[in-house]
């Protein structure tokens, strides 16, 4: 697997539709990666700038009529052209828009991936799961049939992150468990991961579970320096020596520090 | 007073319609400090987050006909549910506009607090007062009568800051003397200070006057042990410390630096 | 040529129209510089806030229909009042959208300065530039005829950003040698060099190339001195730093490393 040395090697153009919380963390992210990030959501140009894109990513998290309307035409517009569509349905379970706006988003456009949180992705498929108290730690063998069922259902691979991280395109299932608790204390983290795995997918050729699986990893590696670069420090600097390193981890080390299990 | 550990004890989520400068800091400000953000302001969801909030935040930095309603269903459900709102009137009194909305929000929805500079807070109550040249430390006498009049007007309690950090809730009156100037080099330092005040009124079962006081406490320690850790070194050093201060900053810290003094 | 004493001195208010991705790193990017940031797009106010301010920046980064309509009225306010207007076409020549936009804002405003990289300049007057391998370095005998043309289409100050920045009013052209790969690391660095050209423009009493010509030099100077200071860490050390250095570098500073070539 080498598609973190293709992103930095192809610069790939990322369409994100994403909300107002995250934007600024999200296109310094992709910069420092090496992919090259592009926002827009006019609805006279959100088509043409998907079909331009390498990777379009689609983000729930202060949705609106607007910015639905958006990225239906920008995920639809990606679809006819071949271009994949990572969903993040932050939020979804918390209140029934989200949960309905996901639901439409899914129907309508084809997903080459998923990434939440478990009970994100339980509600998107139509499952009940508690928003309090859930990670990939506990019942772990529910998050991974979850993961299975949900990429079967919507035919695209889904990545539920948590303590440990599952990824599954429905026939396989790999468990990364890179990352770092602080993760959780700057905000759009996960956004930013959904954004990454859209830059591995532009540089993919199709191999969508693959490269997701080496987004993820990818992602806790440069969480892990850094944590480690920023031990007591608090989460002001971590989160600009986590920019750093996804600057700065280069595939050998990342090989070296990479975590992930292929189920059986 | 024990606010401090209780927000973090209890995670209180917080639910924030604010301007589009500040999403980030503030969201990140709140993670720090050990609460949980919330940012939404679709009108088909904001009345939902707002019920399952421990505490509403309304900002009008950069505010539209949009995010005004939004303001109104969410203030108005958080009033239905007994969620305390917190209003920060930003440029009250620079433009007609903003005066006009920040009167009709104090008129439509009843505050637990309001947090402002003294211009700003003068222009919501209707009071004149310059925008220049205007701060706690000159008149000090005038901006403790304009906090206790904003006060008995809107029955609730009145955050005004600035040099001092005068609190009143109409009856009783605290001077808090934390905080340091480089706080205005960084954008959103007053509107974080509102969320912040947010979270703590979360915890306060009801205690809105001291649970204030000590948010205002608390934030201005955090900023003067990060100016210390990062003298002469810029804006910019500072505002990555001051979210680390925010984290780190302990009840044992607090209380041995905080500068509060109760007005007889 | 004293602008950036000026800016400190008089803390000019600069008031800015742009794209979600950058309004908080260019708030801050003001006040680090000491000027004074204020951002406002509804319709019912932007005629007023760029009345009272001492430049307007546009800035269609994400531009939709409602902030196009903010910035023609906050434009053609700006003109009514003499203040200066700065335009930094992002994107454009990228969609049609964004095409059409710049050219239905620049035949309804008069600029006093645009700000943009060499594809978008040539896109905003009507000339064809491929978006790729293309900036200063190669054919630069080109790019100046662009700058000087454009700068008498528009009559106003044309800013043609990359590895050398060409500044002309059609008259006189210069080229300034400052600056730094790592910025195009960094979202936002473009359009923040343009709001601070806007501040710089706030007190230049109509001098609109000279105060250009100064506002690029020194931020070159500031990236300059930041990528020295953090030289191996990486993008998020870098953009701390370089905010820093927008409070830190002195006219003495700026002076001893600026780069400023007039052609005859």
């Amino acid at each position: 697997m080498t598609y973190l040395a293709n992103v930095r090697l192809q610069n790939p153009l990322v369409h994100n539709i994403t909300n107002i919380v995250v934007t600024n963390f999200t296109a310094n992210g992709l910069l420092a990666l090496g992919a090259s990030p592009f926002m827009a959501d006019a609805h006279e140009e959100v088509q043409d700038v998907a079909k331009m894109s390498g990777a379009v990513v689609l983000n729930i998290g202060t949705l609106n009529d607007h910015t639905i309307q958006s990225m239906l035409l920008a995920g639809q517009s990606a679809n006819t052209h071949g271009v994949p569509v990572v969903l993040d349905p932050v939020g979804a379970g918390a209140t029934a828009y989200r949960t309905d706006v996901t639901q439409a988003l899914t129907s309508q456009i084809q997903l080459a991936a998923l990434r939440g949180n478990v009970a994100e992705v339980a509600n998107v498929v139509g499952e009940r799961w508690s928003s309090k108290g859930v990670d990939a730690g506990e019942g772990e063998g529910d998050v991974i049939a979850l993961a299975q069922k949900a990429a079967r259902k919507l035919v695209c691979t889904v990545i539920i992150t948590g303590k440990e991280d599952v990824i599954s395109n429905g026939d396989n299932t790999y468990i990364v468990s890179n990352g770092h608790p602080i993760l959780t204390k700057v905000t759009g983290t996960g956004c930013l991961l959904t954004s990454v795995v859209g830059a591995f997918l532009a540089v993919s050729n199709g191999n969508f579970l693959e490269a997701s699986v080496e987004a993820v990893s990818f992602y806790g590696v440069a969480a892990e320096i850094a944590a480690r670069l920023t031990a007591h420090q608090g989460p002001g600097s971590f989160q600009v020596e986590f920019l750093n390193q996804l600057a700065l981890v280069t595939p050998e080390i990342f090989k070296e520090m990479s975590q992930i299990k292929k189920l059986t």
